[in-house]
Order: C-alpha cells, then structure tokens, then sequence
C-alpha cells in the first residue's frame, strides 16, 4: 500500500467504498471508512459499529466518528489526499470539497482511480484458500443437481433448491443462481422461468458461492434425454474453446491473447456472432472483478489473479451453451478450482 | 415528472440509479439508463437485455445502445441534462461530460438531486398493494416465529429458518433478518449470533419482506421464560412510545414532531440516551427511503408515504426493546400495514 501511495504520490488514500475498506481493515458493517497515510492507519465508523470494529478491525487506529464519518476524516489528512473517485458520488465528493475548504488545512483531494481495487486483484494464500472452499462449495451444489435431476420442475423450483441446499451448507448465493433450459438459455442473464424444463434439450445452470467474504462463480451446461445433433455439435465446440483457452492461462498472458484463443476457435467454427461476451472476469470479494479475460484487455495476468474461463454460444430461439471454471494463475500455468466434469452430463 | 422538470428547469434528466430506472420504467435488469424530456421518454440497455426490457419496460421508447450506455444517451439529449449526482460517480461524472463536450451540441450537466426519490415517497394504490402483500408476509414470518419458538435454538438457527421460510412463501428477507437475545439485543445493528437464546430474556427480531421490488420491514420484541422487571418496565414504556407516536402520524405532522412525541416520553423515563437512533423511516423500493421520521426533517409528511415507527430503549450488557410497525400515511391519519400483536408475547 505504502509503494501505490508513493507511484501516485498521494500522502493520504481515503477508503470509501465499503469492500475496499472490508478488504483492507476486515471491517463488515455498512458505515466504514479508512484512511491509508504513509504513517497511519485509520478506521472511522459510528457508534452503531464500534463494537463490531473492536473484534473485526485490527492494524488500524479505531477513531471515534458521527454518523457522517467524513467531517471526522478530513480532520486527520493533510497534503495529496486519495479518494475513489470511481465510487464516490458527485454529490458526496462536492461535501468532501467544501469540508476541507473549511478545515483550513493544506489537504487537497486528488481523484486517485481504483487503487485497493488493483490490490484486490492479486490474492494472497489466505485468499485463495478461501476461494477454494467457495469453489467446493460451488461443486457440492452440482452434485446436488446431478442427485435431484431437473427433467420436469420448473426453472425457479430447481434455482430455489439450490439456494436453499446453499444456506443449508452453510454458505449463500454469490449472486442469484441461473438455471434457463432450452431457449432461455440463450439469453446470457435469463432469470429462472416458472416453466418446465422439457425433455432433448440443454440447460445453462450458473451459480456461485459466497463464503467468508470471497465469491466462486461457475457454470454447467447439462443435458435432458438427447439434445438435437446441433445442441451436441455447439456444445462440444464451447467445451473445447474452454479447454484450449484454459490452456493459455499463465502468468505473462494477456487478457486479450486468453479471450483471443477461445474466440478465434468459436469464429472459425462459425459462431463467432453466437459468443457475445468476454472470455472471463476476475472473482474475489465481488463476483465481478478484475482483471478481465477480453480484447479490451492489454494487461499479462499475474499470479495470484483468480478468473472464470467461460466461453458460450448462444443460438437465439433454441439454446444456449455456456462452460465456465474459476481459475486461479499461477507462475507456470494455473489451478482450476472448479472440479465438476466437464462432459455432457445428462439428467432425467 | 414533468412538474418536477419544469420546477428544476431542466430540459431532460438522465437517471441512471437502477432502483429508479426500475421504479420509472419497470427494468429489472443490471444495465439500463432512461431518460425523461419534456416530449420523449427514453430507455437505454445493451444486447443482453433486449428481450426483457420488451417484456418489462412501457411507456418508453426503447433505444439500443451499445454496453456503456452513456455514449448512446448524449446522442439524444439537449438543454439543461439533470444528472442524479447522488448517484453517479465522480468518475462517470468526468466521462458524461467529455461525451457532451464531444458531440459538440447545446446539452449542459446540471446537478439535479434527488429528483426520483422524492417521487418514490409517495405511493400509488399499485404500490400500496405490493406493501400490504409485504407486510402480510412479515406477519406471517412472525406467527411461524410463534409456532416454532425460540428458547435453546441459536440466533443463527432462528434466522436461518426464517429465510427458509421466507422463500418456500414466495419471498425473500428485505435485509438479513435480525434475532438478537439478552445483551445481543442491545446493539442496534446486531447479526445473530451462533449462541443459544436463553431462559428468561428479551430477543429482538427486525425482519421484512421483499414482493415483486417492495419491501415491508417490522419488529417485534418476544420474551423468553420470565423475564427481569426492569426488562418488563422498558418493554411497557416502549410500547407506549410506539402507539403514542402513532396516533399522531398522519398528513401534516413533521418527521421530527413524530420523533419528538416517542422521544419525550421516552426521556420523561430517563431511558432517552437509550434510544440512539430516529423514530423510523421511509420504506419502499429500498427498505431505507424517504421521509425519516427524525429530529431533522421538519417536512411535514404527506398522504402515499409509507414509513416505520420503531422506538427503540437499548440497555447495554443485558437487553434491548424495540417495536416496530410499517405504517401508510393518509389524509387523515393512518393505516399500519403491520398486523402482529404488540403486547410481550412469551415464547418457549
């Protein structure tokens, strides 16, 4: 934290954004905000929390606040201070503005991009292991699926299933699971259906676990009775677009080159048009983080990145395909996470 | 909407928040912008969610775009452009206004506050229904709490069984529901604990119900065994805070006069530095809306608004009491939406 402090020359980072600031201090309750010096370590929040700061925060000096935190903030900062300006609202920013105008100090705020988020993209052991156990968790509930079938319930019986199988495991929703049979299936973000899932065709099933603060995300696309030759033909060319590009998940490899190697086998198969989406995105404290597996992408992933690997053909009207394993990269290659089978599993 | 434009003399406004995207246009999606003018209603989202803005979104003219949105909206806007810098991110703020001084036209940002939530303050019959349907649900959470008891089981148990419940009933917590035993009881924003309720004390359950994108939001305080006199007198005083303050809440009473009326009687017993937080708030869309019940909002309220009355006495280290209905205001005074009984109900 002292080195991105020094790159941006910033003398003070102020921590708004509720995960940066769990990320940082451990904090969990929704009034928080920390403040990163070269020589302090602070945490704000209100009486309502202090308790729950007592036995979450450690490493940082706990300040005493009112309820709107920042007016208590602006009196310990001084010189270039961060704030994250891709989270503070215009309207919150403008109060920042006129409480250090008042203070009458030499603080001067410095819009300081996504800094913690960039930190937040390299995973520690502690981090991974947690992940891990999400990942598992995250298989478990297809292993659920595999025993419970999904011919004949509807879309939302199976997706309330699995959240209640979920709590009962003692973890929760990542984000809401999506189970979208047939033509549903081909709408990248289906919510579940009150409608029966026939018979001879695919179903898309994307879930993901949330466990101690840290997030799995991964998808399945399973069979009821026997697809068209098309829905198997699509489906094999997306599960071999996923091996192949997993493959070339490395540190050193590009965001750009990973997405690349699925979506140039996807187009030469012809259906290029059919893969409307990013290879994959970062997963940690939120489902959605970086880095990204896209062409916009330029950046070689690290190790200690966490991503999903999912390449998906959709084909409006009848079905959908989507394989996706979270992935953490390693210095020679990668670890995948995600340990349900691949191959087409069939379900009655 | 159009008084309101005029009032701010905007030409148009942007709205960007998604819970007031989806309160104006019925978009449940994670992508989506409208736009109001005076003569053009606008809805902007990507590919992914073409298909469920044709099945959601009326009244609007449905305008593609690509991902980001924004770019797409400042083709079609001039004049004084509102923008919700409630919400919008300083970042995003920065952009918007590159794109408008791009397309080279006479559009112009405008800070335009929090034009859509004051709308959302009041409810129409519609919304109104959905509350009641809320409402009911938490009662009947509350009647199963009555059934199943509460004696020997964990906070954890209890709270767990109620988001099961919950969801076999067709809904889902509007927050995560709050079982807070003995001292645990005193801290106003407590998760339950993985400790079992004892014998012969006060547990505080806050729960609600969210039904088709309203929430309702209730507390009831139930008894364990016998509990302590002190703990009776405390139950017995807040009680009376919550029906005295009731009756006075109706069209035209101030949010701070309807705080003023719990917090006096509650300071006349030499419990008011027990009760730290305002009398209530508004529920809706989000469970934490407008108008606060509140020594700082002397607006008066007004018929459609729909807010909680929920004194509270917190006594540290061995109890709290709070009792909270979820109440429709009108012309003449008010409907509580919050059905369970109020007197100390003793649960095993």
């Amino acid at each position: 934290m002292a080195a991105v402090l020094a790159e941006r020359e910033l003398d003070a980072l102020v921590v708004t954004e509720l995960t940066n600031v769990r990320y940082l201090t451990g904090f969990t309750g929704t009034n928080g905000v920390c403040v990163v010096s070269v020589d302090e370590r602070l945490f704000f929040t209100d009486f309502r929390y202090t308790e729950r700061a007592e036995s979450e925060v450690e490493g940082f000096e706990r300040a005493p606040a009112a309820r709107e935190l920042l007016a208590d903030v602006v009196k310990r900062v001084s010189g270039r201070v961060g704030f994250e300006d891709a989270h503070l609202s215009v309207r919150t920013h403008a109060r920042l503005e006129k409480l250090v105008a008042d203070a009458d100090g030499d603080a001067e705020l410095v819009a300081a991009g996504s800094l913690v988020e960039g930190l937040r993209e390299v995973k520690d052991e502690t981090e991974l292991a947690a992940m891990r156990a999400a990942a598992e968790l995250a298989d478990g509930i297809y292993e659920h699926i595999r025993g419970s079938g999904l011919l004949g319930r509807t879309e939302l019986e199976v997706a309330t299933d699995l959240e209640r199988v979920m709590r009962e495991r003692g973890t929760e929703p990542a984000f809401p699971p999506i189970v979208a049979a047939a033509a549903n299936g081909a709408l990248p973000h289906a919510t579940p259906a009150d409608e029966q899932i026939s018979a001879d065709t695919l179903v898309v099933v994307d879930l993901g676990c949330l466990l101690d603060g840290y997030c799995s995300d991964a998808t399945r696309t399973f069979a009821t009775g026997e697809p068209s030759g098309r829905a198997r033909e699509v489906y094999d060319l997306v599960a071999t677009a996923q091996r192949t590009a997993l493959d070339v998940v490395r540190a050193g490899t590009t965001g750009k080159q990973a997405d690349s190697v699925a979506r140039e086998l996807i187009d030469a198969a012809g259906e290029g048009e059919r893969f409307g989406h990013a290879l994959g995105h970062g997963v940690g404290m939120e489902v959605h983080e970086g880095p990204v597996l896209a062409q916009r992408n330029e950046d070689e992933l690290v190790a200690g990145n966490v991503v999903t690997v999912e390449p998906g053909v959709y084909v409006p009207g009848e079905f959908g395909v989507r394989i996706e394993d979270l992935v953490a990269v390693t210095e020679g290659g990668h670890e995948i996470l995600s340990h349900f089978p691949k191959g087409l599993v069939t379900l009655d």
